[in-house]
């Protein structure tokens, strides 16, 4: 691909146009989008347009949505009004909201130029949705069929109307004022008879999501039933648009990524990690390092307040990094297989009592082979007084467990609170179980050595 | 749905069977599975093979695969031969390789008792392919053309061959030796004239995988190309099969699940939380949870050595949790952020020097204002004495730059000697970071206060 990148791009700065269209004719859109962002890098806007007026019609379009919106807004800025045109019209519908939703004022007033009142409603309507609903993923661009249809004429209008829809592989039936009756795909018109009538052959037990359903949900629809497309409908349950599966492998890497953030107390951002400044990086990342550095000042008072119990056996400072380390990674454990099995559809509210009594009888494994590996190693090897090994184990235990409960309940509080349970992750749940495990060890101490 | 799922457990129990019939022919393939899951816990699974008996074919083999490998296993311990034979028929390749892998022998041998040895061979190299690469998702029921087939031809050839291949959207064009030559889409093929010839409208930039390559590569493939299916060809370029999306869903959703344990040091597992036994969970915990442990006396031993540092100045001891908990948090957001823009490909190993100037920049911004406000608390508000605050406070600032460059330098390290970037996730991280803050704080306090 390198190769024939360098290849194209030497071609066209020996002009020889003839040579570089044959080429880039037969690639895939993504490999002439590569090519466009490199030509912008390395020569100039011009050159790339040159390339651009090259591909058919339906190929620029497409060609279009793999580059990147710096590139675009470079292109739309540089070409005449009439080509634009030419661009806009045959990109799909939800592509052109994408588009419109990250360009600059004066660049979405140029392509709004050449849309019509009508069309300017819709993209209003849509440019409304919610962020992150399933109104704002869908596109409008599908196959519309009536039941009374034999598959022949289905296929005939297909065939003529094919062409601007995005996908053609599940075909959508609507009665009157757009009520959706059925679903059926090209493979069940393409195996059946022809003058077999639609109604006769079409899925009725439909799924579909409203336009108001959140990203996440559409995307646990589109895994349970493996999917493809998705109906939308609205209220009135007459069907407004369609979801694809491209689309929801982005919802589902933005979803994901969103959580790992969270879990680590990021403020969540889309933007990818090279392509971010240095302050909005910082900006992200400072919010939740001030309120988890204030709130483990709390854990600092309740040493203070021990502060008698230290001085007189120095030695139980040396266990506290251990006790609080293994009671964060203890907790962030159970927290984070609930958070994912959350996010999976795996744990509901309901199971909240199954989960703590799977963490409780988890963690008293856990806690109890930990104090014994301990107590081998402090009593044993380093030498510590046995009733500071103690002191030191039955802590250990009582840390884990309770991490583990902590871990396990928070997230699944927050998701019947409707906020995000990846919140509730490591690094909260950290701050908690410190403090508590801080003052069981001192309490412990005091009684055991009768300080 | 609910309600549907009752109505037909009643209509069994009243033996009203022709009613049950109608109502779910037209029910989802996913629902129907769900009715039979529900009829084999509440009823028996005599009951539940009476409903599959009802079922055409296809459906039959479809509902299937969405019933869980206990029931599956159920089912086919129960039925006849021949009933056996009718499913196994018409479930397509990839599934029946799941299936195989995931049945105890004898049901093992059951299934296989239909297949002759052609079919047998075929099998076993699918079974040896290894696990997790593109060859284990692989299924071999795609649509073959020829070039120099007409439009015509090739739709009259998926119309004859069509209902046993797991996608008929996209075809491929083989040539001598299974050589692949083109590959076009149904939609090209609906729209294009009867009479044009296939290897005049195929495309010919062919995005294929190796049968070894992993399958996380498989899924940024999909992702970078907006792909339903996936041609995978072997050593000597010829088609050996196809991945489709669903399947690739299913990996997207593996491969994070796998990044979240590790990342909380957990030992990976499939198996959903609420199915996977106690044992098992805290075996996978255990492990990390041990290696962090004694790795964390470490950050022990260090302040044994400065006891007498902290006999002179207790205080500082209370400000060793606010520095080891916000030097984890700190380290983790790096090391998070790094580690998801390796696994979505937007950072590479070449890409290191970039990243370490970047964390540097944005550790000082963050170091500096943590720095600030904690000074402005502990000095102004706890009235704590100037050199106790500077000291805490420098630490603080040296603990935030530390941990957000190894933070950041870890997983990437970890990618270039091929290993997983996610286990150098926030424990180990937190605990390399504890130990060199530490060994920093007493370093400064004894030269600030003369200790």
């Amino acid at each position: 691909m390198k190769k024939d990148l360098e290849n194209i791009v030497y071609l066209i700065k020996e002009k020889r146009y003839t040579e570089v269209r044959k080429t880039i004719i037969n690639f895939n859109s993504v490999h002439i989008g590569e090519l466009i962002e490199e030509l912008i890098e390395e020569l100039d806007v011009s050159e790339a347009i040159l390339v651009f007026r090259m591909l058919p019609k339906n190929l620029a379009a497409e060609v279009f949505n793999y580059i990147s919106s710096e590139s675009q807004e470079k292109i739309i800025s540089s070409i005449t009004d009439k080509e634009l045109e030419y661009i806009i019209e045959e990109i799909y519908f939800d592509d052109m909201i994408d588009l419109l939703e990250e360009m600059p004022a004066h660049v979405v007033k140029k392509i709004l130029k050449y849309s019509n009142v009508e069309e300017r409603k819709l993209i209003n309507e849509f440019l409304n949705y919610p962020d992150y609903s399933a109104g704002s993923l869908m596109t409008i661009e599908y196959v519309d069929l009536k039941k009374d249809m034999t598959v022949e004429e289905a296929l005939r209008h297909i065939k003529d109307t094919g062409l601007n829809k995005e996908t053609i592989y599940t075909c959508y039936v609507t009665g009157k004022r757009r009520k959706l009756d059925g679903i059926i795909s090209l493979r069940k018109l393409i195996l059946s008879d022809y003058d077999i009538k639609i109604k006769d052959i079409m899925k009725k037990d439909i799924v579909h999501v409203n336009t108001n359903e959140d990203q996440e949900e559409v995307a646990r629809v589109f895994r349970k039933y493996d999917l493809i497309s998705l109906p939308v409908v609205d209220l009135e349950n007459r069907l407004t648009g369609i979801i694809t599966i491209d689309d929801v492998v982005d919802v589902i890497d933005q979803e994901n990524t969103e959580d790992f953030q969270r879990m680590a107390a990021i403020s969540p951002s889309e933007e990818e990690y090279l392509n971010t400044g240095v302050w909005t990086l910082a900006k992200n990342r400072l919010v939740w390092l001030i309120i988890l550095m204030v709130s483990a000042t709390f854990t600092g008072h309740i040493i203070k307040k021990f502060e008698d119990v230290l001085q007189s056996v120095v030695i139980l400072t040396a266990f506290i990094p251990m006790l609080m380390d293994t009671g964060g990674n203890a907790g962030s454990q159970s927290a984070t297989l609930v958070i994912r099995s959350i996010a999976l559809g795996e744990i509901k509210v309901k199971d909240t009592l199954k989960v703590i009594w799977k963490e409780l009888r988890v963690s008293l494994i856990v806690g109890i082979s930990l104090s014994f590996i301990n107590f081998l190693r402090i009593y044993f090897i380093e030498k510590v007084s046995l009733y500071i090994s103690v002191t030191v184990c039955i802590t250990l235990l009582f840390t884990v467990v309770l991490a583990k409960i902590v871990g396990a309940v928070l997230p699944i509080i927050a998701k019947k609170l409707k906020l995000d349970p990846a919140i509730m992750a490591s690094p909260l749940i950290t701050t908690i179980v410190d403090a508590a495990s801080l003052m069981v060890y001192f309490s412990i101490a005091r009684a055991i050595l009768h300080i």
